[in-house]
């Protein structure tokens, strides 16, 4: 049985609902949210994510507009009633943080920083904790289990493939992962095929097969000009791209879920 | 477009039809494909495996029945019209071999032994060529051109995951493999849930993900008494197993089928 | 050339002299740090390490002395004129730890937790960096560069093993990343045999190896009685091993060091 | 006990004596190997290496001269005294092989192609098993059985670097397998630090890093154009380059295996 993982009166993960959360990798602007907003509202997505502190692997790469982007996210919610995903990278920053956004997120990178997942299992806000690139599902179990100590069992996971010998895809999608964890954990377990993959042309691909094999969401980069997103933009959807999928995305999910 | 590979004037692999291949690791006995084979006819299983030559780790494990084990493989053919997948590992078998059986399979370890590929190359005959565990889609690509280049373009690959440090599963079984490989090579591309994921628990939900992703077919470890069986016995599926999740597969490919 | 890296007025890492660190995976107690003071004292040994902030997996692992950790390690430098090397895995402790400690390690988990690399990048105390137990060189090169940018360059590299799909050690140790790193980087590269290998018996070997490919220095998990350790004992070397091993380095060290 | 391998009167691998094997990856004309040959006959090396059946990952790459590179090999033998290595990757080249050369050489891809093992392990003539690129050490190990159970031990284990996600070099070179592989089975265990690196800058801090972990030899890439070298020519040494390593070579080893 999962856990139901419930964000607010209006919305649970891990229950009947097929969660969809979308938005652009890196919170850029007011402008680029609000397109992107006005967008996945009219196609009904409950749950909007946006980078404001952004992990890169180089120092010199757009590292995120911080509480900027926070106060950005949070006009969304006001102005058209997401829920909003965003990551934290650093303890400190977990209080500051928990007046804008509706989920933590704790990035691959950060799977076993243990002082950031003991603050936010500190509070009582669903957390969203990412597979490391390479971490076991055993590790990606104990780190769960350092926000649940804390009091926290809010806990969402997401698988986000990991790092193979195999270098055509970004990471190697490990959708095993998915029942095994909902299993051992109880938790609900949501896919994100961008990072799992790499390459948009298969995103679609992934997210079927996700839903195929159980998982209770999916996380998918969108923005409005990929190719000239600040950051991963190859492996993001443009809008008509993800109207397509998303359409395709609940429809194959209507006829398997029927099927339990 | 993915090539169509006619097996025979009844069978085509890489077409409408959703192939399931069933059967077990090892031929252990007449009786036991006995056993075997009158269950998945009467489930109306089309193509049936058995290894008569088995690459085991250890000189000291069962090694197969050999010449044997084809011969009863091909009286299961006539007794009840199967199609037959078997495992061939030394060039010099590939000739005796012609007769007993409708596709040659190449194993995952002899995805580079480039004689033994030139070699069923130089047939006609379809032959089934898994991925090496630690392979990325190019050199499985490259191998696989090894077996074109002697005239033979019946292939059909089989993905059974890659190695990786995730101990809990097997393998990591990497679907992405499946529309990566269909768009790259044209050729039908069916997957391996019980070495993909080396424990029986799995075998559905990633079934399921494989048909959700694409896949042309599946090729099922089945076994009277997967617990006393010669070989992978704890990935085996035992008849009731496999005829409750043969009904999904096919209510599942029938569903997803009609959505493209 | 390798960046000598001036500790304090009485040693450099980087130059002609070759460093041996040593001390428990954990500080435990006064009585178990006075112990392998002495003990480490009498052999000549400069700096001694002790972790007393412990990432582990599993939270209801030991997790270290923390504060008191530090006070224990500060008495031993004031005893016997060691220097300290000390993990900290808390951006917040940056400050708090500056008093204690010669030099700051960041360790493997903590490879890209950014905002930890940011906090003693604004301090001038050397930072042993360890290799992320997946990362690339290029992504190591890539999180000293954060430490630099904020204007610390007293930067020393320790490989300590990756993970792959073998299991027999508990990392491979890529020595390679040695002669790679300090000609990539300039900074001076130290190797860790116990992580690397997770085996006592393969220390020795391992040390050697690492010597002859032109390592700056060695950390050794030492402990008075390695089977009672509170972590990592199995890795650790007792007393008289140790000491037969330090000669052996000298020996070894002093001959091939000769040769360049 | 390291096991003696006798590969003629003269000659053992094993013992005392640290052996270096030394010539190019193909065989690629006379002319070519009449260059190496003389070249390596005035340094006295004893044991030229060539290959001319090449199991090249495309089918379209040089696959070897065959039995024509085979009698090459046996006038350098003629000629200069060299005792030959050389890869066979078809059981049914065994035999005929067998005249031409001293050391079967059973490559990387073809660890686990048992009927070949099956086949030298009839033999009594020594074999130099290299490690399959993702073998763990326990699967190599298995696959030497499969020559030992046949009555053949004269075996030389050959460690060639490892695949996993690091991809600066073209393989990750695991040394700790020589004394791991050199305790488990008493067979002698060289290093190829040429494909275990695949940079040519690396086989000299390589090669001295494996004399130092205690491996009983070497064998390098040598080709007198390595940038016109029909395949590997980017892993391969010049003759001044590699003059230059032997010297190095024999002083550290020298040196080293004094101190035992």
């Amino acid at each position: 049985m999962t856990t139901k993982v419930k964000i607010d009166d209006e919305l649970v993960v891990g229950g009947d609902e097929f969660i969809v959360i979308a938005g652009p990798c890196a919170v850029e602007s007011e402008d680029q949210m609000e397109q992107i907003g006005k967008f996945l509202s009219s196609l009904g997505v409950k749950v909007i994510r946006g980078g404001a502190y952004k992990p890169r692997t180089d120092p010199n790469s757009f590292q995120g507009l911080g509480e900027k982007g926070l106060k950005i996210l949070k006009s969304m919610k006001e102005k058209y009633g997401f829920k909003i995903v965003s990551e934290i990278i650093d303890p400190r920053d977990v209080e500051m943080a928990y007046e804008y956004i509706d989920i933590y997120q704790i990035g691959s990178r950060n799977m076993q920083n243990f002082s950031l997942l003991k603050e936010v299992g500190k509070t009582k806000k669903p957390v969203l904790l990412k597979r490391g690139m390479s971490a076991t599902m055993e590790e990606w179990y104990k780190a769960s289990e350092y926000i649940r100590n804390e009091g926290n069992e809010n806990i969402i996971l997401c698988e986000r493939g990991i790092r193979t010998f195999e270098d055509y895809t970004r990471n190697t999608l490990d959708l095993m992962s998915v029942p095994i964890m909902k299993s051992k954990t109880g938790y609900p377990v949501i896919v994100d095929p961008s990072h799992g993959t790499g390459r948009r042309e298969l995103i679609g691909p992934a997210s079927k097969a996700a839903i195929a094999i159980g998982a209770d969401g999916l996380m998918i980069e969108v923005h409005p000009c990929p190719d000239i997103a600040l950051s991963d933009g190859f492996q993001s959807l443009g809008f008509k791209d993800f109207e397509k999928l998303l359409a395709e995305i609940r429809q194959v999910s209507n006829l398997l879920r029927k099927l339990d």
